[in-house]
């Protein structure tokens, strides 16, 4: 085993968590400027809007303010998405993430990120997680022209000029990050954490966090 | 005078400083990332971008990393927004700015913004500084389709349903604040700070801070 990819939502931070916590905070932050209504009912029309839009709608609290019919909606949606990255931009890794990332560059492995989404968006997680260095390359999905799936995998065994038998694949989703990797032939690893850690698996090994990586690797 | 209405840069905080400062912090975090080059040039051949593309382009930071010719971008960009924003963020307010207008909404006056840029930028910045609340509205270019001028002036006027001669307007600029709304026939206090300083005023009134209104409605 030589190389180590890693997802990085809910496997270098607890994104769920994050996410619920900016969400409120936003909404609070409206409540602050004048908006009416209460907290819990606020919070479960953003849910149904996040719901049918997804996560990666730009206009969660536009669509908010006209649902309550507010007439000077940046005054609300501007006081929303400034508490919202306050919250994003204080985000902090799981705790024993750091020091099991430096032990493995100590130890020689080669690690890499394989993420899907914005390329400026995920680089800009690694690096308030200050975890950017420790990694030699990050392949987004964005810029290598599909979301993770065996042709993402088998383009990034390419780009690192490695076998899949050097590979390890380390994340907290059946979908994006066990499934497809293993059908390349590389290690999986599924890390039992954040919103989709009820999810069956079919992965190699599972670990509650990532320093139970390194008990796998003694035993490889 | 009835109605006060204030520009929010230069006028409520010292917007020139935190654009240098944001700058700086932006490029040394590219070079905290491992981008090549020192702070001075790089500094310098961002100052020359800004002056080309204007300062509301939103991919300096791009253009920068093509000129130096660097393969994977994403990660100085993200670097540089992160701390670009982190130190925007970080706005205060002149130091006698909340208890002026404090005392002034305990001496009955109406105050307003009326500035021009985006709303949900300007409602940002208000909120940032702790400011939203003194303010009854917020008259911003983009949502009154006229960046300020006499026209935009007689809107404001309109809206409000007040008489020139009710309202005062408080600004760094020249050219924004003080010759337009005296066109109108509005009270002008020109606040010289910032970078637009140096620049000579036909303004009715000069302060040095937002303070300085009250030896002046004392007089009027």
């Amino acid at each position: 085993m030589k190389y180590i990819l890693f997802d990085i939502d809910d496997t270098l931070f607890p994104s769920s968590e994050f996410s619920t916590l900016a969400r409120k905070n936003a909404i609070n932050a409206m409540i602050g400027m004048g908006m009416l209504g209460d907290s819990g009912t606020l919070m479960a029309r953003l849910a149904m809007i996040i719901e049918k839009k997804g996560s990666n709608y730009g206009r969660h609290f536009d669509d908010l303010c006209r649902q309550a019919g507010v007439k000077e909606p940046a005054r609300y949606t501007a006081a929303a998405i400034a508490a919202y990255h306050d919250t994003k931009t204080a985000i902090q890794p799981f705790p024993k993430v750091p020091l099991t990332l430096l032990r493995l560059k100590e130890a020689g492995y080669r690690l890499y990120v394989a993420t899907n989404g914005n390329a400026v968006k995920q680089w800009d997680k690694l690096i308030r997680l200050r975890l950017a260095l420790y990694f030699d390359a990050v392949f987004v999905s964005e810029e290598m022209g599909r979301s993770k799936s065996p042709a993402f995998y088998r383009k990034v065994l390419k780009t690192l000029g490695a076998r899949a038998d050097e590979c390890m694949m380390v994340g907290d989703r059946e979908d994006a990050d066990i499934s497809p990797a293993k059908k390349v032939g590389i290690t999986t690893v599924r890390v039992l954490a954040g919103k989709h850690s009820g999810v069956p698996t079919q992965a190699d090994h599972t670990v509650k966090d990532i320093s139970g990586l390194f008990r796998i690797l003694e035993q490889l």
